[in-house]
């Protein structure tokens, strides 16, 4: 029910709303003893910040947070709920004064005002807004350096943009990490500038476009998850729908036909594999020991300033709407790392379980 | 954390074993004072029930639920948790015999087994069985009753069978039903017939053929869900994934573009509405007001007769694998009616919050 | 928020009415590989049966469950959801007509009418039933056999009836169990006899009388539970405030100055042990590896004979009523077994977890 | 499962340590629209702040909260989490340094140290601090503030310290509140003083004295709650034991037999109600449209400058133990308004739930 808290074991509440004095998130069952790399973390959050390069909103986040609880003196966590605080700053409130009664086409504002009323804190998207994906990405990057030190990688990248598409890994036996720290995050860099072409056509006509990110852990034991509800499938599922803008998440790749889509079953290394991983890791909602890997669909970013048609609440009628603001013409190079921390967090909570 | 066990304020728990005494649900939180219509549920399973037609396994299935518990003397839920039993029959476990130590590709035989160990009761896949759906389907069947009295409709067909296509409903103003009561369920009758060539020729193959159904929810008041981990989308999906085969769920539609995937906001009948409906009826997690709907992909069937390569478990060498018994080459068509009763077990419960 | 289910990690969840069809459980999440003693569970249950002997209803319930799912062909947990019927039977739902609209004084009949409605089935007392109580005690003596089988023991006797107390153990090394199977569930055989002295004066005078019961756990780990809303107490305390009639529970046995409650640290045979064990084997809600031990009150069973004065809800009336119907006078002997069921459902929940 | 997080549909997550940078909350569920009157939530988290008066530790703190997320413009509530921080300060983490090997009797030192290994942040008790009360206090007080707006007054007094008791209310009709603000919270001021004096006579034997708090809540509609696992008994008394050094909770008061417990149902002001309130308004765990009322019993504190036994976890070798440092000799006082904050919480979470 809790709309800001995912997972169970590892528990991860975001807060905060886009203009209002911070964001922030409290996770509670990290394990205790474990003693977080800061600059790594960093460094990971940084890889969702805009304006660090061409193709993105020019705004600037300093997004490294304060940790009011959860370490003991010597760094490490202690046991108790880890909290980590990022202040807002650089906000242009005013931009958003024209859209209080006039709802942006394709985001929360109207569906917001409905759940919460007037007292809704429509500025920047309010709750809504993708700045909790810094928290949540920090919360991601202490997961992820757990994983990393039981053996487990997660990796994403870009599958495309618009009609572009990446190169695809080795489901079986992909070569993690898929890019070079600090590349644009796809594995062909020649697709890589095509993408960023259409990225940049888009921008040029006050337009959005849309995309997919794919994502793969490997290194996980057998044995993760559940039958029915209990699915990593869908604990994954439900996880990455949280993230704004994705409408579909799609695992492994599907064959037409049986003969064709079952892994069979091989010995190699002493254990049991699959000759083929069309299943993406999980059988029967179960971790079977092969990578895990799913594609993620981002809708085009909604915020674009070519005139649309919108509705007045207060006069209900129907006119025109011009947004203003910087954004981004395309969000999914940026949503890379948070898939990936998702991904962990979700992994984690399940590692935990075993 | 529980496997068995969807929704929150309406909340299902299924349970049993595919060759064991019986499979049934137990619910909680569903309204008092309601008059469930018996026949009409029966219906409703039958649709999912194998063994009525040309196009699945030739098993048959009495799926009539004894009621053990939540109606009163005159058939009224009474508040009490609601049980339904569904006793097994016609179970062939001979079939699975030679199966115990050999995991069949595609299922969760291994990973079942890499759980919960060597009890483990393999056999018609223990509680991973798709046997489960028809008290899953009993319990969607009171849910769609009960959101049917409050004016929300809930519909699904077939939108694939390998690759053909079913027609598309209007996603702003969907006539629903889609079909006809005990129809092959599409739009589109002719195209019907071709998926219906494409699962006969996969059985007469010995093999396999996936696909994938659309569902549509209409009447749904706007405010329903919420932000981040609250969504609709992933309350849906993690119910959807649950369904045994399930690897894809898609909301709407979407395009490419922002300027053409974003839905103006207009005003119908007096209040405010969407032109278009890419979004699929749901903005920042929350309902618009607008129809919902999703398209679900299915893996095809693992159960295939033509021979696969395994490793037997006790003597981990690789080993060829023909697996016999009475298997549906597709199950699509009958997971239609289990797409729908999931679809409205999470939609009430979502209603039931509001 | 569910009503009818306790526990995380091991869940029971209970359904039926007292005049329904049947009452039963389905448990999710008891380890696999697990055999069960039938006839020892049979006998556990029979405990909290009435009709049993002279202190107690003259109803007869055999309460001997079926068991629906969950055991693998060699009658060993496989990792499905355990599911227990009990049929009922031998119910007078003649007794309760004319209750139909005056409610019971100290029972659930008026505030089970305000939450659901005239549909509530309130013959017997509905779900609110201590029938419920006997698929509780399955799931319990369930969770028994397992704890032993880890060298935990779980062991309750009656507290106090009226004014009469039993002995007290030893809550540093107890001797468990406290009494011989069958007896009175006393220490002190004398002071049983004074108690069904107090027994029989209530029932003379078709009055009713109260008690309390205190319940040991001895061999837990130290470590289980966590602070604040984590704690021992308070998952002990929620599930046990679920039985019928509870109306304290207390943890330990406290004194007044902290100098006399707080229970030093030594060491015995090798290990962290406290010399005395005030705070109940339990220190900031995790525990310590000392017995566990809390005592639970019971009001007097409200049904009783003695003419009462209610309100006729049709007419807003005051009225006299008159309970007539076989009842017991004192619920506390039946209740020890169901301590001792809910206690032994939370510690292995707990020990899940660790 | 979380050890830090109370509550359902309104949720209170609470974060820091006694002596790490903060401590805090995050509130999900809050209804938006509501303006908190911050002056009149600063005045009652100061009723538990220590070092306002002669009774309790010399400690000062300064609990008035920055609030981080969750009001709008307005300073309305809109919907998003509510996040309060209070920075720490003023420690003598010193104090603690010797106690890193050898647990306090009484306190969680040894039972963290099992579940959380040598990475635990002792200072000051970590996260099983009172420190963390405060912002419990501050979710609390605008639980009580919404809960006021409605009609629903939540009030508690000192019961008892030691062997002296305070008056008791009317269960029926307390008066609330039971004394005047800022005064010591009892109704008997006599007795206030004789509570007084047992205090500083355990302060002057450097040892702790134990003691109780009853609460009430008027104003409540009937109906709130459920049968079994979903009692507000269970909810209360679990969020309650959450409350450091709570180990009882009594609801109502208890009569030996069914004829004096059972609350007579009669009619006023139109309305269904009991003659009486033995039942403490919660019948078969729902609310009955009386005051709900209970009793919480706390342990004297541990912490004593008394000279006590204890173990050197290294050496495995008992040892004396004096500890130092500011401590209450008795937290009753303090714990007031903890109670009402937690009984708040709850009724707000049922309340939202109806």
């Amino acid at each position: 029910m809790p709309d800001f808290t995912v997972g169970e074991r590892f528990r991860v509440t975001l807060f905060g709303q886009s203009h209002g004095p911070a964001v922030g998130c409290v996770m509670e069952g990290f394990p205790a003893g474990f003693a977080p790399d800061g600059e790594k973390a960093a460094a990971f959050i940084a890889r969702r910040a805009p304006g660090r390069n061409a193709w993105s909103t020019p705004r600037k986040e300093d997004d490294r947070p304060e940790i009011l609880s959860g370490l003991n003196e010597n760094g490490q966590t202690c046991g108790a709920p880890i909290t980590a605080l990022i202040r807002n700053g650089n906000t242009h409130s005013a931009d958003y004064a024209e859209l209080k009664d006039t709802p942006r086409p394709g985001h929360a504002d109207y569906t917001a005002r409905v759940k919460y009323g007037a007292a809704w804190d429509g500025r920047g998207g309010g709750q809504f807004s993708a700045r909790l994906t810094a928290p949540l990405c920090f919360a991601g990057a202490l997961a992820k350096q757990y994983l990393e030190e039981k053996g487990i990688s997660v990796a994403a990248h870009i599958a495309r943009i618009g009609t572009v598409t990446d190169a695809k890994p080795d489901p079986v036996q992909p070569a993690l990490p898929l890019y070079a720290p600090g590349a644009f995050p796809v594995i062909d860099p020649e697709r890589g500038e095509a993408m960023k072409a259409e990225i940049e056509a888009a921008r040029q006509q006050g337009d959005s476009i849309g995309g997919a990110v794919r994502c793969f852990a490997a290194g996980l034991p057998a044995g993760l998850g559940g039958p029915y509800f209990g699915g990593m499938e869908g604990k994954l599922a439900k996880a990455l729908f949280g993230i704004p803008a994705v409408k579909g998440v799609e695992f492994g790749e599907t064959q037409a036909c049986g003969s064709a889509n079952n892994d069979a079953f091989c010995v190699r290394d002493g254990a049991v594999r699959t000759a083929t991983n069309r299943a993406g890791g999980i059988l029967g909602g179960i971790t079977n020991g092969m990578p895990v890997y799913f594609t993620v669909s981002f809708k085009p970013t909604p915020s674009i300033s070519i005139p649309q048609r919108s509705v007045n609440l207060k006069t209900m009628e129907e006119t025109p709407l011009a947004v203003h603001g910087r954004h981004d013409p395309c969000v999914v190079p940026r949503a890379v790392p948070v898939v990936e921390a998702v991904t962990a967090i979700i992994l984690l909570d399940a590692w935990l379980g075993k």
